[in-house]
């Protein structure tokens, strides 16, 4: 019984999934039943050594994804089109489908799943999030008896490379952003991870999975690390942290009767040096779940990479072949036709299940601590000002430093306790209103 | 469409189970179609406040493993025997059995797996290693394209509770245990814990995972941690190391034709500071995998305790019942009597495959690093003497520190390099036969 996989896109992710497909020794013997049937390339004329002849590959995407001897789909070229249109397509077509496209499933999950599950197929991605770790299907399978009570992941591997080097070099962000990017940690266009979007999408997926519901991508909060400065890097760690970026989403605390809501937050964040996500370093990924009862597990491992991405992509392919076995085994001691006189039933633990849109509490409610670091004239009161202002508006401090500079101004580092983020926006606007005492707010982070 | 659970043993476990049962809210819907037919206890009289009538409770254990409306059978009753004797009656009766039950599972999971297959039934059992982490179900699915090159693993929580204590306050290890068994963190009996047996248990269980074949308990080397003194705890910390009781399952390296060996051991070991498990502290489990190509990916979380060993208990019900509902559906839309005119057929990734027995290569041939503490003759020449003695076996050093004692002998700590530990032992029996200058060997302890 073999199954036939279209493969779409050979770049970093395809070519790592045609190695695993290709080389079956030691692994699970399921992957002797993968074939590769095509593999859908941009141009013919580029070499390839994968070891498939000439007539597997094709620059028609839409043939592949058409294709009636097809049953798996590895959607690997990333981007929003046309990979949603292939996407939904091969759906049509009674295809499964798995991919590694964080994107065009955190924008366009409501579509494909509704779509998928009208056709009575899967759409796994257990490589759009942390790579190689396994994160998507323990988040379904082991631990679908729990309720989530909050996600707290590392899981854009640029910038925690970035952060990692600044906290170990006491560089400067754009410096290392230009070194990362000539030795291929970072893209030419770095937006997308250093301004948070990639890690939003990603945990607008995991929360997707945890709350079972859909998420409006477009009220993720998301702040990136272009502001982060080495002075806050080594403020932090004297204060016993480290600055990582942190995707949030969790439960709000809710009365009665009121609508559960969520918190969807990126942004960097002064992380406790004994926090098991304090010690996540490099271009390293962790997911840390808050589970009723399972308590707190954290899975780790490498967020991106050919590899680790197309070790991912592969146990999807091989979790859809596996049930399709069942079916097939079924089919033929019935002496069914396999696929055509079968009604399709989806797993419910596999198959996403959107029963509601997720209710998104603005960030103004986000109730966290804060770090903050401002410049002030250097003359008496400057601190009771502060504690003054911040009293005003409930907001109570956990600890204040003010060190002189060399151009007669101060810093002053505050770490608050918690608080609710529009009152310590109030709190803020008081503190700079009076322009002639806080010269400059320097910066501004969460404290976990 | 309801699933009977038949419970057996309502103990720690056996009520966190019951306790996720019944309160279903914010879980996966799949709960709600879970039913607790029976509950097996020893004594009707003890009161029970799980919210279930008294009928749905007996002592007739037998009664529940073969009552035709069960489907899946929950043995949290621990223990070798009955627990082996139910789930081989429940499998012959055509239940799936998910158990937390390592001891069962590592000594006859011959017997019980090939009677699984034979009729047909899933035997699951993620609660049985690492409590709550999932663990059992990623390497079966979520890694199950990788060629797993080695497992290591802090998988006993009560030992690490002792190690943890020891090294955060400089305690004895006797004093530590007594203490421990006093907060319930250590059994009355600690034997299996201490010695490194439950350890052993666990990894023989994710070896035969990881490499699809039979595990002879019985050949799985271990040490447990009674031996450790403070002092090796001090010197391991000086050295830049932590001493954890690790497990260990990797392919050995092995030459072209040469049959594949497998490493299965579990003994404390000197874990260099900045390695993810040396961190991992308390009660926690953390399981280190490294395959081929995802590189390397860690699962960490509580080990042990009513809570999160349910987790994994009703996530192992619910996988199954989610494959039941599939067949169900079917069944219906095909007019077929559910569970008669079906066949039986398993998803290949999750029932378990032991096509063969493993080849475990004997601890001599391990090749590792050492630490070990000496008490010496403090006279000229010992160190030359110690290093001569190694030298001969072709065994070279890291480090060696000489320091005096007050009664006039001294201590001296040595790590080696990487020694097959044949040679190792061969140098330290050289090094001991001259017994006037090592008058003790105070310590011998693996180096990761």
């Amino acid at each position: 019984m073999t199954f036939k996989v279209g493969l779409l896109g050979l770049g970093t992710v395809g070519s790592g999934t045609a190695k695993i497909l290709l080389d079956p020794a030691q692994r699970h013997p399921l992957i002797k039943e993968l074939e590769i049937a095509k593999i859908g390339v941009r141009s013919l004329d580029k070499p390839r050594d994968i070891g498939l002849p000439q007539d597997r590959f094709t620059t028609d995407l839409d043939a592949i994804v058409t294709d009636p001897d097809i049953d798996i789909i590895v959607e690997v070229i990333g981007g929003l089109e046309p990979a949603r249109n292939l996407m939904l397509k091969a759906i049509e077509h009674g295809k499964h489908v798995v991919t590694a496209n964080k994107a065009a499933i955190a924008l366009y999950s409501d579509e494909l799943f509704t779509a998928a599950e009208q056709a009575g197929v899967y759409i796994l991605l257990e490589a759009a999030v942390g790579g190689g770790i396994p994160v998507i299907e323990p988040l379904k399978q082991s631990l679908c008896a729990n309720r989530i009570l909050g996600i707290t992941g590392i899981i854009n591997g640029t910038t925690n490379y970035i952060l990692t080097r600044m906290k170990n070099e006491g560089g400067d962000f754009a410096d290392i952003l230009a070194d990362a990017q000539a030795l291929g940690y970072a893209e030419a266009d770095p937006t997308a991870d250093v301004d948070g979007g990639d890690a939003a999408d990603k945990i607008a997926i995991l929360a997707s999975l945890a709350y079972g519901g859909r998420i409006d991508r477009k009220q993720v909060h998301s702040e990136g690390i272009r502001a982060i400065a080495a002075a806050d890097i080594a403020y932090a760690d004297s204060l016993g942290f480290v600055i990582k970026l942190l995707a949030f989403a969790q439960r709000c605390a809710s009365l009665p009767g009121e609508p559960q809501k969520l918190e969807l937050r990126v942004h960097p964040t002064l992380v406790p040096l004994d926090h098991p996500l304090a010690s996540v370093n490099g271009v390293n990924n962790a997911i840390f779940i808050e589970g009723d009862p399972v308590g707190k597990v954290m899975f780790f491992g490498p967020g991106a990479g050919s590899g680790p991405t197309a070790s991912a992509v592969v146990a999807d392919v091989l979790n859809i072949a596996a049930l399709l076995q069942v079916e097939q085994v079924q089919s033929k001691q019935l002496q069914l036709e396999p696929n055509r006189d079968r009604p399709r039933s989806l797993d419910p633990l596999l198959a996403c299940r959107h029963q509601h849109d997720c209710d998104i509490a603005p960030i103004n409610e986000t109730v966290t601590r804060f770090y903050l670091r401002l410049i002030s004239s250097d003359r008496p009161g400057t601190l009771g000002f502060v504690g003054t202002c911040f009293g005003n508006h409930g907001v109570s401090l956990e600890s204040i430093v003010q060190t002189h500079r060399q151009d007669g101004s101060a810093e002053i580092a505050v770490v608050t306790h918690d608080v609710q983020e529009g009152k310590f926006r109030q709190a803020m606007a008081e503190l700079t209103a009076e322009g002639d005492r806080i010269r400059d707010v320097a910066a501004v982070i969460r404290v976990l």
